[in-house]
């Protein structure tokens, strides 16, 4: 084994936002050198790790320049230059996840091929260059109303994204390449990380459920565990554990999931990192999922990914109306809950929507957890001055 | 309140060690600003700050213009000028722990006369200004042999402490001022950690135990909770609180004490910061001991000291006969066993007995955490290259 901790050895990586910050924990914890590239000069990570460049990850140069100065090189969002990434690995460099996984998943068209290819459930798709394609197949009842689109590349937080219902709604859809996914309709939104290192050691976390607001559209609260039968579970588990390996995937692979009506899963899409639904483990898992990443990658043996406690994540979102200085409103109120924990990412301008922070709580009793969330969500505010 | 989350607030730590490095990682959750002040520029909390500045910890001039940046002044270690602390709290910066409390605390003497003062059980002791007194007063039969000799400043690890079990060894002490302590024949050593706010709120956290080596005669493991009846576990935690109330102290203080085979409780001394008996609590409890330092002092709600698991902690230290570039022998077979999470403080040189780290075992069951720590520390070895 290479000695990582407290030596010469260098962990490259790529983006330095919340994900990279959170990472940035565990590197310290075990004294591993980190180097950060990310496109703002006032990203997250910038301190914490022992060299941050500023610079495009979408650039070749600038991505091999920098993974030329490292021994193991990973990345917390997919979109990098993976061009670079496999001129790197040709070089020597260990990049994990590797390029050719990361390549299937950066393409929704190709990662959806993906899932048939391996005898993976997921849902109906169809596939399309350009919006003009996309609009002949629904002329010719090819493709039926409503329908989830989804950009193939470029997507993230619901970005990318649309539910059509109408003809008329199309006009508002770019002319990019395309899917366009049968709409299921599910039960419950499920999440499932898997943990697998290059020597094939996997691990997967308990399956979490994101629940939704019942009007807006909109993931309100991670749930550990998910409030699900074991049997499903198991299903979704063993499920999310076939995909990792499909992929030959190295790090932590996010798997998205829906639950049917009939208690089937199909695999909605994944995230080759860290992920939102992975928040709530550094609370309440015996080993959370940046500690687990950082173990995965350098081959270590990996942790134990069962919960001490029952875990409920809300998100922080910029409150609509609200430009400028960020001012958590009322967070002296939620420190005061039972168990409550806030994480700020340490963006200075709150806009609506915009990923501030989260918070994550935690009980022995997983339904007092929930209640916890709620009047959390209730009182914290994410303003601006 | 003050807005201290992503915000121009500025906290100023003096000391940037493990304990500086540990507190750092929930400033950086909170996202407050940090200035650390260290006298080594290798310090551990040289990054995941804010701004680092090296310089002398016990220099009046280097500690006031240093604290006059900040808003909220506090240290991680007692060796500071607190002359300065004083100074810059007449000016009107924050300054948690008190300087006055500091003050009662840094030097041994003055601090057992305070326990006296405050009806605190403690050891019976004498106070002597130099060795020539300590002598006479042994051979006026003043002081009874065996005894336990504490330098009245500075000591630190088990430093300017020692057993004196005959005259002969009286030699190897230095000329200082000292107390003669007597020697308890104790059943246990138990720590407490309080927590206590500005506004007077006050939490304790469970009762630990320090195990001792059988044969030589140093910590092994700390255990959260102590294996010790409910009854004297009630004592200990009161005892602790009014310690804390009498120093009227604000932020961490962890109260040392030993349990007779009377069951009667004495207080051995305290220190007022986060400390190497509550690192168990990054773990095991709702709110690690770094973060409740911080709510502390900040004045925010104090957080739940109650443990979701069973803790215990190895210290990682250097082996004999290796001094230079550290290496931690094992430390992957450490990590495949179960809920066990190395702490690497990223020192670069070993030497022996130097604290290096720590390793941390929860579980639901104490007895299978307290089995595994024993597996760690007989497989890891802190030795040099």
């Amino acid at each position: 084994m290479t000695n990582y901790f407290s030596s010469e050895f260098k962990l490259g990586i790529l983006g330095g936002g919340q994900l990279g910050k959170m990472m940035l924990y565990e590197t310290r914890k075990f004294d591993v050198q980190t180097f950060v590239l990310d496109p703002s000069n006032e990203a997250p990570s910038r301190i914490a790790c022992n060299q941050f460049e500023q610079g495009d990850l979408m650039d070749y140069e600038t991505v091999l320049n920098f993974g030329r100065k490292v021994d193991v090189l990973t990345f917390e969002i997919e979109s990098v230059n993976v061009e670079a990434l496999e001129k790197l690995k040709e070089e020597g460099i260990k990049v994990f996840p590797a390029p050719e996984t990361l390549r299937k998943i950066q393409d929704k068209g190709i990662q959806k091929e993906f899932y048939l290819e391996n005898d993976i459930s997921t849902a109906p798709f169809k596939k399309f260059t350009s919006k003009a394609d996309l609009i002949s197949a629904i002329e010719n009842v090819e493709v039926d109303l409503p329908f989830v689109w989804k950009n193939t590349t470029g997507g993230y937080d619901g970005k990318g994204v649309a539910v059509i219902k109408t003809k008329d709604a199309l006009k508002d859809l770019p002319d990019t390449p395309c899917i366009a996914e049968k709409l299921i309709p599910f039960k419950n939104e499920l999440a499932v990380i898997v943990a697998r290192s290059p020597s094939g050691e996997v691990q997967t976390y308990p399956v979490v459920e994101m629940e939704f607001h019942p009007e807006a559209n909109q993931v309100e609260y991670v749930i550990c565990p998910a409030r699900i039968d074991a049997s499903v579970a198991e299903k979704a588990r063993a499920l999310a554990k076939k995909v990792s390996e499909a992929f030959e995937h190295v790090g932590l692979l996010a798997v998205e999931m829906f639950q049917t009506k009939e208690d089937e899963i199909l695999v909605n899409e994944v995230a080759p990192r860290p992920h939102n639904s992975g928040h709530y483990s550094i609370e309440a898992s015996y080993t959370n999922q940046f500690e687990q990443h950082i173990r995965a990658i350098l081959d270590l043996p990996l942790g134990n990914t069962q919960s001490k406690v029952g875990g409920v994540m809300v998100n922080l979102v910029g409150e609509e109306g609200h430009t400028g200085n960020v001012v958590y409103e009322n967070i002296s109120e939620i420190l005061a809950m039972k168990a409550v924990t806030p994480h700020i990412y340490g963006k200075k301008i709150t806009r609506p929507f915009r990923k501030m922070g989260h918070v994550t709580i935690v009980n022995e009793d997983l339904a007092e957890a929930r209640r916890i969330a709620e009047e959390v969500k209730n009182t914290i505010k994410v303003i601006s001055e």
